[in-house]
């Protein structure tokens, strides 16, 4: 099918059902914000292939919303559909219903799928809709009944990771949580990433991210996991039952729901848990909170940040003999953007601990690095030349931690412009990264040190400066960031001494280059005053700013210092893994300045 | 009675309604920050006399929360009383809420004067209580039954605010607010700042906050104004009368909210309209909305805006004479606090425009400047001399708009440590100044730019950076300001052109002094680029900032750039209205550096 002809089977179902419009997330049941291609129905129907996007369709128009990284890419894969881009001004923000409101009639009904939001979600949706009378019908799934040829859920194994890596054992974290129970009898966990880190497990069930599609239910003596019972081998779920985790069948969790004895409680996070399986519990037995898990989980125990730090010099080692062979290799010919990303991969398995990408690497040339998600295809994309301007956002997952890093080199000799732009951007890496601040401080304060700069002369970007990271998790790990959405949670949540989060700043320049420095920072203690305690970030990724980039004259003294200490510290650490080439050329691109 | 008795008095009416706890805030039935001496309850019954601050009594527990401005004040006041002072950590945050989850039983019973509470903070409280069981009695005015001589409601007149001060009519304003109101058939405005701008009207009911307590009811065709009818002079009847506003007693609110014709729809903003208020209205006819009056009235119109900039000179002028007169008197004799709180009215009053102070004047000398809301006392109050640091924050009410200005000076040789702490505020003051920033920046994230350099040093304040200031109105103007208070709503209002706001980053170090330099600013636009519209503010106040205070050596170039500049800016303007004495005594001051 194509795309209309997908848009006019939905709307004569939504004919059938009485819907003014049908909303499609980019969410799976766990409200993961990458899926398995079973859950790809946003995808599917419109064509858009980028991690976040809702589609609303009512019976004259198709919108698809989006946020900046994608604009691009939603244009060029939209083309041709009746399906109209709708960009998000503030990312991560629910502006479709804000369009919803303006443009259906009083009394309308909306139908969406129940799996694929969460109870929050329904919530705020049915109280905005209340002033215009505007129902919801959440048990609507349309996409299933004409998606005929949908892929499977995931098959892939579940496997321990070894607590010589997580730091800490599987009961010793469930106690932590049942500590943090109070009264409730039981808490349920949604969300794939937290299950994984909790029970010292991961999978293959989502490209990049090792998780696998479970629920989980931790209760005073016992813990249910909910998996495709297959994916897990008898020894496992020995092992597992030794620990006082028994494991059920991934469908079992409405039914086990249902039927939790009367007069037990149960935990839920109203943010991860789904309308559907909310739904399945007696109202009664509901406590509302917070995730507990979560909050454990981002803040990274001490092994597993040794464990960074290994990872770091792993994958800077892996970066640095990319970056030689790219150099080399243009000497004799053009190189294109799809064979960077092949490299970087061949180079970083090096690592015994290397498992895969953290994400697909961006390799973006020239105008392509202006593409905030870009995605190269070997075949159409750009030839990279000695010129220019190149910028690679990749990382890796390794048993010992998860890496994100973006390096942009300039390729031959750049102009005076894009040395300012990517000096600008780089004060503002440095800034968020030296800040000092109380406790309490939240990433959406800490953002605009990252800004600042750009801001003086007019430029910006459009997304977020840093991401939660997780240790051979997701490489977008919640709960905190620094972005400047302020009605958002990512932005509103302290950043603590423990948590790992993205600096990354960038600029971006339609049509010409795109620029962004990005390392992983690690929020660390900096002791304490009549002003009470202050903290600051502690640097961990590995690799050499592109120093033939950076207009001196705009760095201030302390912004040099910053600059000439990391580089000291870069060659410290990745040259006792070097051949005698190999540090030589670090040596050079480690230069003070 | 003193404090125990009455205490004794409330637990026993508590006992007979059967209330766990009770609440006694710091508001009036229009969510007034300041208030009549007549609603003045948790002053009454605490001793404690700051503007915020929330009562909690329960059987064996009296505590009152308020924020770091009022510690050391509420810790003097509150001394021999059973009151337990809790210091709130986020300012203006219900942490009072978290205290009584934790302390009082399930199925307890909070009491509570449902006049003094919005619908919002109603609604809050009963859901963020609901997971305990914890009901609210909302109908408990324990206080007023007690309070034998509670003084009357005021009794000033009502006045005329003259157009050519306002800019804008009031049928043409009433009309923007009637286009605002969608299908409503009625507005109601419950804030007295939001009904004074609307029907440019003023009253003198509220200490330094010219308003009057009204109720306003914004019709298709009508408006009806609820105020003390004595209070409004026949001939002001009839002009409002042609405007189309009609004038009913202030009592007759309920009624008229009860009696709305069936079918009838009000528009009503659920955080400002008191819980009482709402329970008159019927369910049918109620839209919940945003306040449709504070918006309008944030935007300052180019009338208004020039007006202010007259009112700084008038400002700037009175300042100088208070501190040439401290000077010369300083020479001969010790001055107490308050003869220069008295002095500042009387230079203020040689313009023709004053009207009185927008707040009681802040004198701190040395230590007493360390009490961010430091009252000084007639007799008991410090006498300056010639040394230590002298902290004044203090402003005017003019027909021709509202300022707010604190310095902070030497007397006499200033330490090392007091300069660098001035210039670290200094410099936090300045960057806050020159900021630019795009379209829909908040000040939650303009914030911090105001404390980087002190976090850097482990110092910081407990205020946040800068508040709203009305035009001849409230000098606590909301919607927006700069705090780092994540989840208020003023912290995540955006900045936009026209508003007028403080500038106030400071540092208070307990017994020695307290430092603060504010400015007023006003947001403009700075042009438009590819990456949206951008904006930037304009100083307003004038009046030289202590150069003897100031660590050069900790100032960038810019940061000069930006002291010389203000300095020859304050010196052009005001010098054409000062003796030749005075020009001299200015011109010193205005020195570049």
């Amino acid at each position: 099918m194509i795309s209309s002809q997908k848009l006019s089977v939905i709307r004569s179902a939504m004919q059938d059902r009485n819907l003014t419009a049908y909303i499609v997330p980019s969410s799976d049941p766990h409200q993961s914000e990458y899926v398995a291609a079973h859950w790809k129905s946003r995808e599917w129907l419109s064509g858009f292939t980028g991690s976040a996007g809702t589609l609303v369709i009512t019976a004259h128009h198709a919108g698809l919303w989006t946020d900046s990284r994608y604009f691009i890419q939603a244009e060029e894969q939209l083309k041709g559909s009746e399906i109209v881009l709708h960009k998000l001004v503030i990312p991560h923000t629910a502006e479709h219903l804000d369009w919803m409101m303006e443009n259906l009639p009083a009394g309308s009904t909306v139908g969406l799928d129940g799996r694929l939001f969460s109870v929050g979600q329904v919530r705020r949706m049915a109280s905005y809709f209340y002033n215009k009378n505007i129902e919801l019908d959440t048990d609507c799934d349309l996409v299933g009944q004409i998606w005929v040829d949908r892929p499977l859920l995931p098959q892939t194994p579940v496997y321990e990771h070894d607590v010589k890596y997580a730091g800490v054992a599987r009961a010793e974290k469930i106690q932590v949580v049942r500590d943090k129970m109070g009264s409730a009898d039981y808490y349920l966990v949604s969300t794939l990433d937290d299950i994984a880190w909790l029970l010292n497990l991961r999978g293959n069930d989502v490209e990049c991210n090792p998780v696998f599609y479970a629920y989980a239910v931790i209760g005073k003596n016992r813990v249910w996991l909910f998996v495709e019972t297959t994916k897990v081998k008898e020894e496992l779920i020995t092992t597992l039952n030794q620990d006082g985790v028994i494991v059920k069948p991934y469908n079992a969790i409405e039914a086990f729901l249902k039927n939790l004895p009367t007069g037990q409680t149960i935990h839920i996070d109203l943010s991860s848990t789904s309308n559907q399986v909310h739904n399945a519990l007696q109202k009664e037995s509901i406590r509302e909170g917070k995730n507990l898990v979560a909050p454990l989980k981002a803040i990274k125990n001490p092994v597993e940040i040794q464990h960074c730090k290994n990872a770091m010099v792993s994958d800077g080692v892996a970066l640095l003999r990319m970056f030689r062979w790219l150099e080399k290799t243009l000497d004799d010919r053009a190189v294109p953007e799809t064979e960077v990303a092949e490299k970087l991969i061949e180079y970083r398995r090096e690592a015994d601990t290397y498992v895969g990408e953290s994400f697909e690497a961006i390799v973006g040339y020239n105008s392509n690095g202006a593409i905030v998600h870009y995605h190269a295809e070997s075949g159409s994309c750009a030839a990279i030349e000695k010129k220019g301007i190149l910028l690679v956002d990749c990382g890796g997952q390794y048993l010992n931690g998860t890496t994100d890093i973006t390096r942009t080199i300039a390729l031959g000799r750049p102009t005076s412009g894009q040395m300012k732009d990517f000096t600008l951007v780089l004060k503002g890496h440095i800034a968020l990264c030296r800040a000092k601040f109380p406790k309490g401080t939240t990433g959406v304060q800490l953002d605009i040190l990252a800004r600042m700069f750009l801001w003086e002369h007019q430029l910006n970007y459009g997304h977020g400066t840093g991401h939660g990271v997780g240790f051979f998790l997701n490489v977008h790990e919640p709960p905190q960031g620094f972005s400047p959405a302020v009605n958002t949670p990512r932005a509103n949540i302290a950043i603590e001494p423990g948590m790992l989060t993205s600096n990354e700043p960038g600029l971006y320049k339609a049509g010409q280059y795109g620029i962004r420095t990005e390392n992983l920072i690690f929020c660390v203690e900096d002791g304490e005053s009549d002003f009470g305690e202050f903290y600051r970030f502690e640097n961990l990724t590995l690799f050499p700013i592109d120093l033939s980039l950076v207009d001196k004259s705009l760095l201030s003294t302390a912004e040099k210092q910053w600059l000439n200490d990391y580089h000291a510290e870069v060659f410290s650490k990745l040259s006792p893994h070097l051949n005698k080439e190999e540090k030589a050329w670090l040596e050079k691109r480690c230069e003070g300045i």
